[in-house]
Formats: structure tokens, C-alpha cells, sequence
């Protein structure tokens, strides 16, 4: 059940203390996808668990709404990007998280669409957990899935999910320059180190892997796949032991 | 144009100064509206606002994602209501701006759809204006418009507007109890001064004012009134000196 | 009774759990009026005000020293305005009432003279209010007045009371000059929505409204008219249910 | 000159890059004194300082309002004893002290009347001065004179200060009462630390030293060595080298 | 060079912009190693990479003093384990390399020896290489060797490089129990998902990986290891374009 | 017993509340003597201390590891002097030795080497017993001795107190330039305020004091003169009333 489209009297009618909080992040995904990619596909995934999840057992799950900017400053080079430092995304998301659980949703999983936020994310639910009333953990979708498809940024992983749930929003025509200008690693790496704090230190156009081999059929099966390991996920969130 | 379903070489395209941000809020609206409301009003005013002036001048300004949890405790009675600090909400839409203005978008409308949130958008927009690279001023989409019809909460304007927009969202079964149950103020005021700081102690169902009389052409005229004052206030701002 | 003028014993007998804390800002006020005027005006409010309650009750209510800088930044272009951030300005007060409520102190009525402060004390009464161990509203005296003269600043409302409560501090000699120089209106609006930031950009020496109207005469009427609005509302958050 | 009695034309006439910033507390000064006393004591010292500077060089150095509430929660046993953390009371007096600054007035001398302020201050002085527009030091005024009269606290050199400038603030009748019930050391000393955090931990009436050998002459002594010292300081730092 | 044992003419005479900052964390460690052991070998660590630095280069790089206490909370059941926020965390060390920047040393590998503190240490490096005058990045040593020992907690690779470099301190009367009662994973693992927010939830005793395998002669390996990488990483660091 | 070279069984074992948390500094020290001269000298002091104790009563005390930067920006001018602002520096004390409580350490004895230091840990020691579930103080060990002996900075107390334990650090070829070039005194005084806030202002090499004079039978006589202090408080702490 998606809480915006809902009424008041219609959340308070839900047996669970679960809810599903998705995040996003408004970032360049190269010359062929959209700057909204973890959103959309941090929504498809929410959506589908949660559906998963209710063919199952047959109970509702409140989805809230996005959280559309949050940790990608790396790609700051690159027009359209948006963010915000990492210590107001943990505070954004805390408190919401925190409202949730004032209603009795004080099992969250917060379902994430980007890697920059996978180590805010962390923190912030052994924050929670620890400090505040509820119990949070953060699936980020594509390090649930069983692949062989490498991930990179604008790649195939998030291509194929683009193009089975929103194809109209991929720049079919430019895939292919997009693939030739992809970068084909993330980051400059000496002695297991980083040295690249941006991403255009690494990658001109902005894409790491080759997109085009993100077909429909993968991003269907992917989306299947993450939404089976996130139902899996609210189950033992779900019956965990708080005590 | 709508940042998160464009790419960067797209943004980069863009010849203005100009953009977007639209502010709602996840809240109860009464039992008929959504709890999304905010968020629509303000996406759908800041969507004909853009067009409007794209179509005057010619020139597209960028949108972006609608920010969707923001200042409204003062509703945490009512179940899924969701908020954050003011506090975290300056933050959150100040470095938010900020990203806007690295790209070069520096002079920014906030569109708002909550009350809540007037307070601490005429504070920030200030703050920003003072000491960050940025010009910001908020536009409260009900404040900018020419009605007889009072404003209330969940009351007779937002229900327009939704049934303009999104019909499907409007609980028309509800609307007739959303009515008679009705509060017809907001506050308790004694000597100028509203004692009430949560909205449950004036109104048993969320509602302020009577939603059945907000039919759907009103709600077409609204967002009409609302979109031409954004867009005289976009030509305003775009051509407000900074020096 | 005035903290700053009792010692603690007299205090410690007091039988109220009602306090007073004047709020003012120090600020330009025109070519004619002091800088300190937001102060004097709330305190002479709220001096009478704590009076009037006390003919009609008996009890004596503490009134704390005034806070004489507050949210003035918009005046920055007048020389002596000083200033802090709203953020710091929450603070302040916040910790003030909560040190008030210690003492059991735990009712306060904010009385405010600056109307740069009003929407950092609205959302500050409902911070406390909700999270600490006091209840709190802030009555800004001129909002709490009926009275068909306008506010305007240094205007005629505010030159009228301190022709009242301090004429020595009213420079006669330049009422004129600050008339015929005063803006006739506070902003520049389009669409509904202030695009001046600063009062410098619509007014060249700081008045809005004309000073020369302000007669003692209804200065004396200002003063208690608030002062009977605030003793009204006194009473009413004396008694008012916290549970 | 007082800021607050003062217009901003005056104050733009003004030739100095000085000024100064009263700081007080509201806390217990025993039975016999008002809970106002270091700000009262503040403003006289600021006073007859600035008066002998102008006596001396001419010229006229503004004097910000006394700040009223400040670190005190060592007195919170005592009614009416009003407080901010030392955080909050930092950023307070940084961010005005920087609106001074703003005006040309980066010279600024603090003069504090509260023992508990001392080490806040210390810290701050140098936190403004290395990094922000402005020099500022702290200047204690019991720490300023030349006296072997013992401070205490609401002891002999605040009550003679307190019976010549404010003899009416004063519980004559008290006095005898608050010696004899006096502490006659601050604190609980084991090997050089106080192991007492609360001022209630040694005193019972909150007075130390005895009150009743504070003389009005005495008073006036101290009040003019104070203004001397802080004369003397106002050239020192009207004249250093800040490059 | 150890930066505690130096004088200031001597760092004085550095010729170089690199530092090393050592970062550690005192927490359980097992029953058989000490708490500190994550300063320890972070120290060995930073200390043999310096001086095969300087065995390269002839260039002697300062070392800072190591910071003791850090992001550990989760192994808050085990007695005499310390921790800070990882808020509190970021800016002791982010301020640390400032002070080390101001005098020049700009360019600062952090050599970590605790797995809890890369998520921080990661998101710190960025920031402080964006926005403060320094460029940083973290070196996790047991991420910056080629070994196939597992990590685990107190497990063979720590064990083995205490057993090295400190090999009093292991207690070897306690190793076979602690084997015995180890864990053989980190973590409760669902969907991708690590479910356990504190180490208490999978190891009884805190070990995790079989500490009787971590000879002397494989912590030997291990730190020449590291000290190899980390003398690359400070080559490139030293040299990489920052414009 | 020190924290990090012990296992958390052994600190489990441990049957007392009394902890002691050395606190240092990383700071110029003149010519002559190490920049980690603080924490040096805090941590004899800690480690004779409860060895006094333990002599006397037979329980150990845990002495958690040093805290290496602290509040030294007056140094910035001297090479390789590190600091934290006075905020960030409380904040790290601050949760450290709330840890220490987790563990039932919650009556902790800060043993300070740094003057510095001294403003902030008062203050802190309040806040912390004030408002957290420990009590603690603070013990400048050179506050706590009794000697004839000058402070100054790099002077004859501390140059004799690490000619006592460390002399292998103590640069001898330089004490007699450093004698030669030192300050006599600590700050430039004017009505009692110093107006100097960097240590540059005042002494050419660092040096406050004549550091010659500080031999090491006076340092061994320093430490244990601080040793027995140190254990006289911890007594008291440890059996002081909190209730």
C-alpha cells in the first residue's frame, strides 16, 4: 500500500508493524538514462516485495514515499545531480523512519536504489536500532540479487531494469554511444584504495559498463529476483526477536 | 522539464538560471484525500506553472523531484502521517538548492503545497538568499491565488484540485461523512493567539472546511490561477537583480 | 514580579506555574525611533499585562528579563542592527523555558515586539510544547491588538507606544523627515510571495508607515489593549488542559 | 553611547571600531540580592568605562544590550535561576558580536559580570578572534580590579557594587541573615579540583562570603576601578596590531 | 617520523606534504587479545610503511599520534570496549587533518586497523578531499594485503600480527578456548541483508575466525605486506595531480 | 590496569565504578621537548596514580588509552602542534567516558597534561555529571601539585617531569637555547585580561619559563607529588554521595 495514495483512516486499518521505505537519488546515469534511475527502480523493487510479501501472507505493507536526493555528490561534474552531505540524508531519513514507527511501523526496511547511500544507510540503521524505537535495516536491491550481470553505474544491471519498467524514459539512441565512452571499472584503485573521490575522474560520460546488454528480459528477471529476496527479508524482519 | 526523467546531457542543454523545487508533504488530508496531497497539488501547480512560462518565453526551467516528508507534526494524531524536524527540513531543501545552484540553476522557486511548511520556507529562502550562491523564494501555490473559497485542510480547495488531477485519488464515498464531521477553523484562538499545536485538538477527522463543495472546475480554475502567478513570479526572479 | 529585581526566596513563594518572557530584537527603527524599541515595547506590555492579571487574580506571575537580539537580519543594512541566526535564536529561548520549568514554571506566555521573530516563535512554542517538559505560546502583542492603524516598522504603531512609555526617546525632530522618507508598504510582492529579502530594498530609511501618526494618546490604548489580550490569554493558558 | 536609546544614523556617525558587549546572568544572589545582579553590575562597570574612555580620547563607543541569560545551571537549586548551555551561549554572543562587526565594530570587549561565564568566554574570544571578522577578549570585572575584599558570590564586592548603584534592589533586611547562614569558600577542593558541580553542594542560602562588609563606598571603588581597568583595555585594544 | 616525539623545528624541517594519520579503536578483541589491538596494528602498520617509504625514497613522512577510540559501539556487550558516534568520530579526525594541512602536510593517508570504522572513514575521506584544503583517502590495512586468511574478529590475521609485533600480549592460555567458542561467520545474513547490529547477536566470546591459525611468522608476512601497500599508496597519493 | 592492553574478560573481573581517562595533547613544547609531551605526562601521572591506589586499597582501576588531540590552536603557529575545536574535543571526551559508564565506570577522573585543556574538561566534567548517568572531574595534574616549581610551557615542570620519565626525548643539546630565547611569563596582560591568543605573540621558541631548571629528581618528585593527589581524589570520587 503506497502512503501517499492512501487515506489516514485506511493506514490505521493495517495489521503490521512493518513498513518499506524507499530511497532514491537524483544522479546523472550517462547520456541514455534518466537522472531519476534509483528512484525508479528503488520504487519497482518496494512494490513488487511488498506485493510478494502480501501474496504470501496475505498482509499490508506501507510504502512511503521516496526519498528523491540523498549521497551522490560524487557525481557532482555532471549537470543535474543533486545531493546532500551525508549527516542531513542520515537526519532526513532517521526522522522519517522515526515517524513511521510513531505509528506503530517500527520495522523498517529501508529499500535502496543507489550505491553512494549503502554506507549512510548502514550507520544509520545501527543507529536506529541501537538508539531510537524502531528496528531498521537497509536492502539495497542490486547487492540482493543473484547475477552474474555486473552492476557499474548506468549499466546493464540498471539499464535492463529501466527498459522492462519504464522503457520509454531510456534514450534508446544514444545506448550505443554511451557503451563506447563507458568506463569499464569504478575507480582508480592502488593497494585496495580508491583514489578517486568523483566519478569524472574515472568516467567521461558517466557510465561504467556496457548498457546494452541490459535487456528487458534481465531487468524483469532482476526486479523478480530482488523483490523475492526483499519478501524474504520482511519475513525475518518481520518475526525478528527485539528483546 | 522534470529533472529525474532527464539525463545530464539534456540538463546541460538548458539555457536559464531559473528552477523549480516543489515541497509537499505526507499527511493526513481527512478520510477522502490522499495522504499524498500536498505533493500532487504542488507537482501538478509547479508542472502547468513551467509550461506556462515555457510557453510565454520559450524556454524550459528544470524541476525537480518533489520533496515529499516535511514539516508537519501538528498531524502526528492521525496514522501515517509522516515529518520531519524543521530543522532537518531547512537542511535537507538548503543543500538540495545548493546542488541546484552548482549546475548553474541559481535562482530558485520553491512551490509548496503544506502550510506547515510557510514558516520554515520564508526562513530558509532568506537564509539561502543572504549567504549561499543562490536567490530563493517560495511560492505557497494558495497563497498565490485569486478564491473566495477558503483554504481549510482537506477542505473545499485541495479537494478541487484533486478531483481535477487525480480523481481516482478522491474517496468520493468519504466525503459526505468528511464533511459532516468537519471542523470550520483551524486553531483555538484566544487574544490573537492559537493555543492548539497539534491539529486534533480542533478537528476529530483531520478536515478543515467542507471538501464536497470543491468540485472539479474549481479545481481547474486553481490550478490555473496558481500556475499563471508562478509563472509571472519565474519571469520576476529571472529577472530580479542580484548585484 | 521581575526576575532580575527578586531574589530567590521571593521567587521560590510564588504560586503560579505562569511565567512571562519578554522577546524583543535590537534594530533600526527609522531616523526617530531607538533601536531598542521591539525591547521597550514588550516590555511595557508585558509588565501590564502581568499587572492586569494580577488585579483580577492576586497572583503574581515571574517575568524574566528580556531577550534583546533576535532575528533581525533583514535590517543588516541599518547601522547597530544586530542579529543572530534563527537557529541559534530557538535556542536561546528554548533553553530559557526550559530552565523557567525547572523552577516549575511550566505555563510561559512568550511576549513578542518583533515581527522578525514570529515564525521562529510559532514553530519554537510547538517545539517545546511537544517535546519538553513546559507549554508554551508566543503572543506578539501587536497581533494580539484591535486596531484599524497599521504596524508598518517604526510606524505609526509602534512611535505611538513609546510616546507613551519612553517620549524621551523619541527624536521629535526627525518624525518629519522619517514620514515623508518612510515606504508605504513592507516588501515587494509578486504573485503573493515577498522577493525583497531585506527591508533596504523597500525602504531607504528603514520606516514603514507614518511615525507622525503615532500619538501618545494611542499609544496608551495600544498598550492596554494588549496588555488586557495578553492578561485574557493568561488566564486561558493558565487553566488549559496538558494532559 | 547605548545602542538601544541610540538610531542607526547615530550609530553611523560614530568613528570607532569599538564596542562593547555587556554580559550578565540571571541567577540567586542569597536572600538579600536580586537574581539580576551581574547584569546590573555588568552595565554599570560598561557604563563608567565607556564614559572614561570618552573622557579621555573624545570618542563614543557603543554598548550593545546586556545579555541576560547565560551558563548558570550551577545555581538551578536556586528558584528562578535561568540558564543556556555554554553552547548556546557561545553561539549567541559569537553571532552578535558578528553583527557588531558587521557595522565596522570588530573591537569588541565583552564585559562580563558572572564567575560561571569566565571559561566560555575565555574559549570564545579566541574562536572569534582567530576565526571570525572581529578581535574580541573577555574582561571580568572582579577579575579587572585591584580589591583585597573577597568576591564570593552575592558576598561583599557584589553587595557594595549592588548598594551604590542599586541600593533599592537591596534586601536591607536580609543582609544579617544571608552572612550568617553564608559559605565562607566556593566549592569542595580535594587535591586541587572542586568536586562540587552544584553550587547547593557548599552553600545553603547560595551566598559566599559575607555580604554585610560590602559597603556602598566600597561599591563606588570598585565600580571606578573597574571602569578604569576596562578604559585602559579599550586603548589597548583600540590600538593593537591585527595583521 | 612519530610526530609525539618531535619537536616543532624538526617537523619544521620536513620536506614533504604527506602525513600519516594511525587510527585505531579500543574494543574486545576476544579473550585471548587486548583491547587495544586495533591501535596496534594500525601503528605497526603506519610505522613500517613510512620507513619503507623512506628506505624508497629518502623522505621522512610524519606520523600522527594515534586516535584510541572510535566507531565500535557494536561491540558494546563486551566489557571495556569504548566507542564514539561516528558523527562524533568523523569530526575528530576531519579536524585532526586539518591542523595536520595547516602546516603543510596536505596530503593524508588515514591507516585504519578497524573494520567497523571504514564506512566513516570512506565518507570522511571524501568530504575532506571536496571541500576542506587537504585531499585524503583511508587505507584499511587488512584490505590492502593479498592473503587468503580470513579476517574474521581477534581471528587469524590479527592474532597473527600480534603475535608479532606485540607477542606479550596475547594471551595464549585463553587461544584454544577461544577457538573453540569462535564464530565461523560476521553477521546474520538474509537477502544480502546483515540483520545483527551488534556483535553479541553471532559470537559468544567476540571472536570470529580461529585465532589459533594466526602464527607469528603469517603476522610478519602480513605486515611487511601492508607496509608494501601502503608505501605505494603513499607514492601515488604523493604525486597525484590535485588541480 | 590499562584498557587496551587488557582482554574484556579481565576488565569484567574489575570491582569498582573508578575509571581513569587520560587526556594529552599533540603541541609544540619548545626546541627541547616532544610534541607529545601532554600526553606523556598525563600518563605517568594516570599510571602512578592508581598504582598509589591499588597500593592502598588493592583494586585496580581501568586507565583507558589517551586522548592524543585536544584543544591547541594557540600553538597553530609552531610546526606539527595539532588540535580540535574545543566543541568537537567535549563531544569525543564526552562518549568515551560515557562507554567507560555502559560498563559500570561511571565515576571517571580525567587526568589532564595540557593547560589548554582546562576550560573545556571543567566545563565537561559538568555537563557530563549533570546530565548523563557518570560523574566526573577533572585533574590537571600540575594544578594538583604542590611546588615552588613555575608552570610556564615547556618550562622546568614539564622539562623535569620527562627528564624523569622519558629522557631519552628530551633534545639536551637544545635546553640551553631554548632557556636563552624562552618567555618569562605566559600572555600579554592588560586589567587583567590577556590579550593575546596564539602563544606566537608571546614567546619566539615556544618556551614559557626556564626549561634548564627542571631536573629529573624534581620531575620524579612532580610525578609522585601528582600521584598522590591523584589517589587522594580517586578515594574521594569513589566514595562520593551522587544520590
Amino acid at each position: 500500500m503506497h502512503l501517499s495514495e492512501s487515506t489516514w483512516p485506511e493506514v490505521r486499518e493495517l495489521e503490521t508493524s512493518l513498513a518499506v521505505l524507499p530511497v532514491g537519488s537524483t544522479e546523472q546515469h550517462g547520456p541514455h538514462a534518466p537522472l531519476g534511475t534509483d528512484m525508479l527502480t528503488a520504487e519497482a523493487v518496494a512494490a513488487a516485495g511488498v506485493d510478494a510479501y502480501h501474496d504470501e501472507t496475505g498482509v499490508d505493507i506501507p510504502v512511503a514515499p521516496t526519498i528523491p536526493v540523498a549521497v551522490a555528490e560524487e557525481h557532482r561534474a555532471f549537470d543535474g545531480t543533486l545531493w546532500v552531505s551525508p549527516d542531513t540524508f542520515r537526519a532526513y531519513v532517521r526522522e522519517t523512519v522515526a515517524s513511521l514507527a510513531h505509528h506503530g511501523f517500527d520495522r523498517i526496511v529501508i529499500v535502496n536504489g543507489h550505491g553512494g547511500n549503502v554506507g549512510a544507510l548502514g550507520e544509520l540503521s545501527g543507529t536506529i536500532s541501537r538508539h531510537d524505537d524502531a528496528y531498521a535495516v537497509a536492502f539495497t536491491w542490486f547487492e540482493g540479487v543473484d547475477s552474474d550481470v555486473p552492476m557499474g553505474h548506468g549499466g546493464p544491471r540498471e539499464t535492463a531494469v529501466l527498459r522492462h519498467i519504464r522503457p520509454d524514459l531510456v534514450r534508446e539512441d544514444h545506448v550505443d554511444t554511451a557503451s563506447e565512452a563507458a568506463s569499464d571499472h569504478w575507480g582508480e584503485w592502488v593497494a585496495g584504495v580508491n583514489l578517486a573521490h568523483d566519478s569524472a575522474e574515472f568516467t567521461d560520460n558517466g557510465v561504467v559498463g556496457d548498457p546494452a546488454e541490459g535487456i528487458a528480459a534481465l531487468g524483469a528477471q532482476l526486479v523478480d529476483n530482488a523483490a523475492d529476496g526483499l519478501c524474504e527479508l520482511l519475513e525475518a524482519v518481520g518475526t525478528r526477536d527485539r528483546s
